[in-house]
């Protein structure tokens, strides 16, 4: 079978040694009863991890988010303010407008993430009955599609002002929050601190196989714990789950400093080569996402690139055209749009892999480059 | 009682004597039945004036616009794309995504109207079950926030065949159709020769006292007949309004290009000020709808501005500071937002109201020119 | 063309000719704008004649009823109860369910239009999170499906006895409000005293062409306006409507009594023929319904007599086979059921034309029993 | 601490040993690329399992069910009957109607968990606008509210030709569904022959810790994976969760007979008390639940004996009444109503267990019997 450096997402990861351990060794119960231990366990300590008063434990990060706005939004005719290249808004099917019917307004994200705050002011509703009650406002930190950026906290300060201003809530998708934390040299609770709602996913770069949890006050949680029930969110032994997720913030949360380095290793890579098809915006790299940009003009594609990179062998890349791939690695991306290429970091990617990608990139690269 | 100015909207015109004497003269029945003949009537001859082969008479324009939508995004987890300075967006609550479950997503409105066609394009969702389904292309035509713009007709060429190609429906939110048509000197039927659906409204310039119609294919209303029920737009008697449409259709939309020319005037002279507080676009006045902007450094507000043209007298404009506004004069506006004003004209709006609006006007623009 | 004596529904009657005066005589103003004073002054009238605080115009009964069951069931996972031959349940199309997301739990309605109170009490939900949440009742007055029949005043106040102690509002169909409080001699405001809302209906007895009205507190009726926009609602010079129902409230609601007269004549010279096939439950017309019920056993079906009497002539009626309907009068009525034919009496259903439907009712009903 | 003997519910029953060894040593990928070898294993051995052509793994029995009702309900007022007593509707927070806008029907569940299919037949809506689109019939086997009644295959058959007539699709809620194949000796694919969509649970009697799968065609299923992402119940590395569903269907499912031994057991003996108080009705044991019924008029209520049961000591019913419950064994059971306490039969409960409870339950009901 070829081994596969698979660098499309940290969401691959396996679960590690400790949490197998953990999986089948914690104590467990039937959480619809709210009586799984590990669950409770668990709950209780990402609440405190984000200094927040309780947590939810759900099966994904969509889940998360799609309560949160349920129940922020729980007026009729509510609106959210959400990025435009948020994963709510483009990878969550929609499902606020679908199954909970929130009008989902979308501000255009910059760069870093964060979105203008004199346009989110100018365009909060009023209360002609015309228009939408305006209820929420969600950023998402790190931001996936921005390249893993962190959002200054300057920013986030500024947002609670307002928000505080307008007492308009705000959820944060904290998806990838500990790789901010880590990438900040912020504590978790600090950067969540005027958040009215966090979620957080533990099997990102956190690697436990499944799941996510939904952070905020008692009183949120509790009717957050109704949504889950009425989207079928609610499970019963899962404290095999969350035995995992224990691990993940225990273990893994440590080690994700290692991830951001070697993300950082390979954009330099990729920014000595000096290539004009192939470009990583200097500093860019925040934490464990590496974005690669092709020019608009180029008549390459980010599929072709992509498909090139799993095709070709070591052998070839060292100058030896005979069998493709003839030792099995295959180096796995995914593309955000037909010019944008993701490279993702995390525990699976060890050095030793981060090399092997890097030999087939820059071959490749190059080889594109020369065709160009 | 005052004599009052209106021109804030052309949906505060009257019924006409004409109109009048349709609604107690025609024959009635009962339309839930598919009874009523002035209703049926009504049906076929807006359906045939815009080229179509069905037509649904509803209470409200926001009616027929959520009932289009509704029947073209019946697919759960359905995006509709919808310019961000459209009245669907802006000012219909968020009824697709909430009543409808339809992922409203917002295209950069230009200043003409249209949208960038590149980024629609590039933003149709695939199959991916990430994203939502998407199920529809809206445009306004006039737009009423883009100050009354007529959409040209190569943009509607351009996006019929863009939407060909991706097998996506178009609707029309055509408020304002009749008034387009006048200006362009195009057909109805024309203009609209490409969507799959088109909203008209009889109680704007038309005058109408109440009603739209809904019109497309005969399968799409029959669909749009379900919806309307389920939402309690069913009327019984309903002859006594579409009645008073038929009217508008025959005797008030050959009279719309006097609402141009009178918004033609109204803009000139406010051009011809050559004012800094208060400006109107070159050219920007294609139809009824006059839209002067404040800059935005400006302390004035467009709420100030309103409330001093109700106020301010005939006799104060004419050098006479004695009591404020004596005859009785009262002018109105609205405001998009606090740096744009709109007038509107209509039917009720002749050359004397006209002249009385002008004299406030610039009275009153003066005033604020000098302070500012 | 053809006489027709409409028995189908009340909802066929045309405005009188004091309400096409009114029609065009009255004070019009842009609704939405909240100016029409011909709607405010419904709105108060109405309001007043109930004994509650506000109203609001709307065009429909069904949209009145859906916008009570959005506003009282405003929470995520609401459940409202209904009686499960209520027109909400039957002939809404489960409105309240698809755009308004609650569920719409049965009771079982008894023949006299009311349920049974042990019924409900047991089935209220309590704060389980695999439960709804109960949060409305509503009730039927007249009720249609059940012929008419005027809720008991016992049952109301038992009703809100109970609801009182489990904080549960309740909302009337009062569609037909008007026969109930005619047929029982209480006022309206007797009736409604302890419903939290009320639709009343313009458009059927009260011979109104189009609209009807919610009636509540200020504070449900500032809910109601909100999801009377949301769902396309709003309308203009909606004062041309409105002046009918003040009309029909003058001038129709003391003319009810001749409704129920003249169909407790038609009940009595059914139940007078003593037949097998068509029967008519003692003392079961209370209003202006007349249900004929067809033994389940029997050959004959609802359908098959209804096109009987549409086609039969008078003629024919007094023994001479001629031609059929030669004289042009067709006589209307409609089913439930394959069992059950209603005759429904109102303005337009004079002595003369009653006379002439229990001549042919008499002559097809015992054709029927004659080949049973 | 306390030893349980926990008779709630077969939803706390906990993984086996084989299933931990299964968890942690079963091959993983990310489900939401579809690689998880595991997940796709358990997919295509449950669809074989039941005759079909696909599975989808999901977190829960309510998701499956939330799903199958949206993929089958997938026109705009749309209707699903199921029965009065069905899961879906007592315990499933109405989530069909808020979150996938369908009106839930009911029909009268008989004491064997059938409801009368003439019934249905009318109730089916026909095209007319005023009523909802009938478009799934859903039922549930074994029948928990019911005492865990298999569906007879009679009344499966009748309903399958009826919905064939009616080209109405059916939904089996089969959380229990082996369970019904265990006791009527069928194969499950012959039970769910002509259903739709099958939902099947992993974590009750089957002893699995979380998880259920919906079951249809291929074309049906692609549908679910869209609904179960919007929903949030896509996981990513869900292998260890199905690997014990794998060993569930291995291991576990052959002995269910054994708890349906034990629940008659346990019938049995509370039928030879021949009590007033409390009964269990002959031959409704047919699974693993067995309903013990307390008289309307009695004064004894199910929470007060449950209380008892909880409290009770073994020395206390052994004539000794020292102190209450030292050996530390607690006896748990819930009830549906006041009147009624269900006790289940799982894989923990062994024959000593049983012995406990038994011991246990017929001192209380005597101490209750006694003061009756």
């Amino acid at each position: 079978m070829a081994y596969i450096v698979d660098m499309r997402s940290d969401t691959v990861t396996k679960p590690t040694e400790a949490m197998k351990h953990a999986m089948v060794n914690s104590a467990l119960g039937d959480d619809v009863f709210g009586e799984d231990p590990t669950v409770n366990a668990l709950e209780t300590k990402v609440a405190a991890l984000l200094g927040k008063q309780a947590a939810l434990f759900v099966p994904s990060g969509t889940m998360a988010n799609l309560i949160a706005i349920m129940v922020h939004c729980n007026k009729r005719g509510s609106e959210a303010f959400i990025g435009n290249l948020s994963h709510i808004y483009k990878y969550e099917q929609g499902g606020a407008a679908h199954v909970g019917g929130v009008l989902l307004s979308t501000l255009e994200n910059k760069p870093d993430g964060t979105f203008d705050l004199v346009e989110l002011e100018k365009r909060i509703r009023g209360t002609d009955i015309h228009e939408p009650i305006t209820s929420l406002v969600a950023v998402e930190n790190t931001h996936n599609v921005c390249g893993g950026k962190v959002l200054p906290l300057k920013f986030l300060d500024d947002l609670a002002a307002l928000c505080k201003k307008h007492s308009l809530p705000i959820h944060m998708d904290g998806a990838r929050l500990f790789n901010a934390a880590e990438s900040s040299k912020e504590t978790p609770a600090r950067i969540v601190r005027d958040c009215d709602s966090v979620s957080v996913c533990f099997s990102k770069g956190l690697s436990a196989p499944v799941g996510s949890a939904l952070v905020g006050s008692c009183h949120f949680i509790g009717q957050a714990r109704r949504m889950r029930k009425i989207l079928g969110g609610g499970m019963r032994q899962a404290g095999v789950l969350a035995a995992t997720a224990i691990v993940a913030l225990d273990e893994v949360v440590p080690l994700l400093s290692l991830d951001h380095k070697r993300a950082q290793i390979l954009a330099k890579v990729i920014q000595g080569m000096f290539l004009k098809t192939f470009t990583v915006e200097e500093d860019s790299v925040q934490t464990n996402i590496v974005l690669v940009k092709i020019p608009e003009h180029s008549h390459v594609t980010a599929e072709h690139v992509i498909q090139r990179l799993a095709q070709v062998s070591l052998a070839e890349t060292q100058g030896d055209c005979k069998t493709p791939n003839d030792e099995g690695v295959i180096l796995k991306a995914i593309s955000f749009n037909s010019k944008t290429i993701r490279f993702t970091t995390h525990r699976e990617i060890n050095d030793e892999q981060l090399w092997l990608a890097i030999m087939k990139i820059t071959f490749v690269f190059k080889e594109f480059e020369g065709s160009a």
